[in-house]
């Protein structure tokens, strides 16, 4: 199977944090034998999972974690988390063994748009099925399967990596003892309609071409622009107003003059504008238009309730003890909503509790703040 | 003079609630006769002002009142703000006269970027200036000066009509004798990273071509998705969350459907995605693009502090009665920031209370919500 964008040079996120990066004990893939049946009614034939995985499974294979990343992640957990790996954090990489595996839909070395669809021998762009957080999960447990891990110490993760650790609980009961739920609710209307401005934004570049385009020439600008989008809403207010205020663009532009760029219609930059400008030309030389689409998808379309005929039909399922974590200043997903969320799992019978992350990151807290995060989970 | 974007057939905005539309005693254009400096350092060449009037000039000549309009908004105050002149409400027609002048730079008559350059008799496009709001006021006031109207009663307006109405104060403080200031402060990082979403949205789209479009092929699809992301601002998560939920578009679709209208990587819309998109495309049809680059950038470039030495130096010079007005949910302009804002006004010397709107539209609630704003201002 040759991927071309999967691969393709693309870096991983780095962590955004000071901290070294924690490298895999290893790194590789994993071939379903067979179809990955969708619930969207469409089927994925013989997909790939790249996975990494740290620290050692133990003879009793009790000792598997399951973490599981957000939308831009990859499997190298130990390059976007690796705080979480710190002597007394929350993984060990003496007694835990550590899985991560890429989503389907992305573009680290999971079958994505960015793949060649066996079906057809080309790429598949645009008729890349709907591939949804449940199907992720069943897909992943295909692979815990194939290393003989059948329960899971603990399963985690932030954003669309928590819907997968709350859906792992619910479509496996048996198989997870607790699981850690950040910054996470099903999307509401606003998170929704981020979700549909940044669809926009990609498919507006003429170079997107319907989903079609060439490696070599991806819609770069429309990217770059979700991207910018997006990171209005995974950070706060209160923290660009302390980091850029109303200052110039630190580069040297002047907001006030009479010509910019384009002439008078655009002056200098503020300096959040360049600070978003350059986030956006950041992320276009690490991701991919088509799985930013596909992942958005199975961002929307997540409800855990759906095809249950209650709460209790759902939630009631799970055995693990769930945490969920809000975080004081996520708009994306406000702390009081992951709060009711985790009081509606428990009223339906699991066991959950909620903590707070005391943040001024927003959403993003859980990635650029990961010391405070350890913190509330010790 | 020409114009061809304005008054193209555009039509102005409409009233947000069921209220009946005010019509005015008069509209026309008034021409200034000669350059009109620019605070950038360039003029325009005798700009027009176009302008509505309601109700009738007293012969003392001191019941004028003046009513700044919002980015989008247009002279007609009596079409986008008619429970404000409801009887006992803030305006009267029987003992006020009204005038609503419409910004430069918009596309609703005044001189503006879909105006022809008198200097090279094409159209200014992306070689129309820098317009702030103070350049705005001076224009205002030498248009009063033609009427005769040596000071207002009252002058208004919300947004950056609320920007208009402070800097009247402060240039020209011996001629206003009170102003209501409907959520607005200065652009926090978070506004002007929204606006610089939105000038990109309209930037990328290859019809804009430089800002030399011609008006029948104006660059529709970008100022639609500029209009989106400027309702996301506009509206409250909450009020999303009420009318439009997680529930699909209303015109029937499935967001959980295998293929939408770009195979797998789209779907159906949700309700928020059909009601964003028919927002934009209602949009489209009657504002110019360039018009909203040009007041986009003298809402980023409002700084009523900017050339003065001290707050006290600005403000201090205020003689008339202000009122700040927050909205209870606005995240563009937080309530707690207008609070704040009105406070530092009142601390350098001018006479100026708060006062809070409780609604859960948002920024938006000024226009959406008339008659709780003036029960307020009561």
């Amino acid at each position: 199977m040759t991927d071309t964008f999967n691969r393709s040079g693309a870096s991983p996120p780095e962590p955004k944090t000071g901290a070294k990066i924690v490298e895999p004990t290893y790194e590789g893939d994993f071939v379903l034998d067979g179809p990955l049946r969708l619930e969207c009614g469409r089927s994925l034939d013989c997909p790939t999972l790249h996975y990494a995985v740290y620290g050692r499974l133990n003879a009793a294979r009790d000792n598997a974690v399951l973490v599981c990343h957000a939308l831009s992640g990859s499997a190298l957990v130990g390059s976007w988390w690796p705080e979480v790996f710190a002597p007394g954090a929350v993984l060990s990489l003496k007694h835990d063994f550590v899985i991560c595996i890429n989503m389907l839909g992305s573009c680290y070395g999971s079958t994505g748009p960015g793949s060649v669809n066996p079906e057809t021998g080309q790429l598949y762009g645009p008729d890349f099925p709907l591939v949804g957080v449940r199907d992720n999960v069943r897909a992943q447990a295909r692979l815990l399967d194939s290393l003989g891990i059948r329960k899971l110490r603990l399963t985690l993760g932030g954003s669309i990596g928590g819907m997968q650790a709350l859906d792992w609980t619910i479509l496996h009961p048996d198989r997870v003892e607790r699981a850690l739920i950040v910054g996470v609710t099903p999307l509401s209307a606003m998170g929704l309609a981020l979700n549909h401005l940044q669809r926009q934004a990609i498919q507006h570049d003429p170079e997107w071409d319907g989903g079609r385009y060439l490696p070599q020439r991806p819609p770069r600008r429309g990217l770059a622009l979700a991207r910018q989008i997006a990171m209005i809403s995974y950070k706060s207010a209160p923290l660009f107003d302390e980091r850029f205020g109303r200052h110039p663009n630190r580069s040297g532009e002047d907001p006030w003059a009479a010509d910019g760029a384009h002439g008078g219609l655009t002056g200098g930059r503020f300096d959040i504008a360049g600070y978003l400008d350059y986030q956006g030309q950041r992320f276009i030389e690490r991701f991919d238009a088509n799985a930013y689409l596909a992942i958005l998808r199975a961002m929307d379309t997540w409800d855990p309730l759906r095809g249950y005929e209650s709460p209790q039909q759902a939630f009631g399922r799970i055995k693990a003890a769930l945490s969920f974590i809000g975080i004081s200043s996520d708009w994306l997903f406000p702390a009081d909503e992951v709060r009711r969320f985790a009081e509606s799992v428990r009223a339906a019978g699991a066991q959950a509790d909620y903590r707070e992350m005391k943040s001024e990151h927003g959403h993003d807290a859980f990635l650029a703040e990961q010391a405070e995060l350890v913190r509330l989970l010790q």
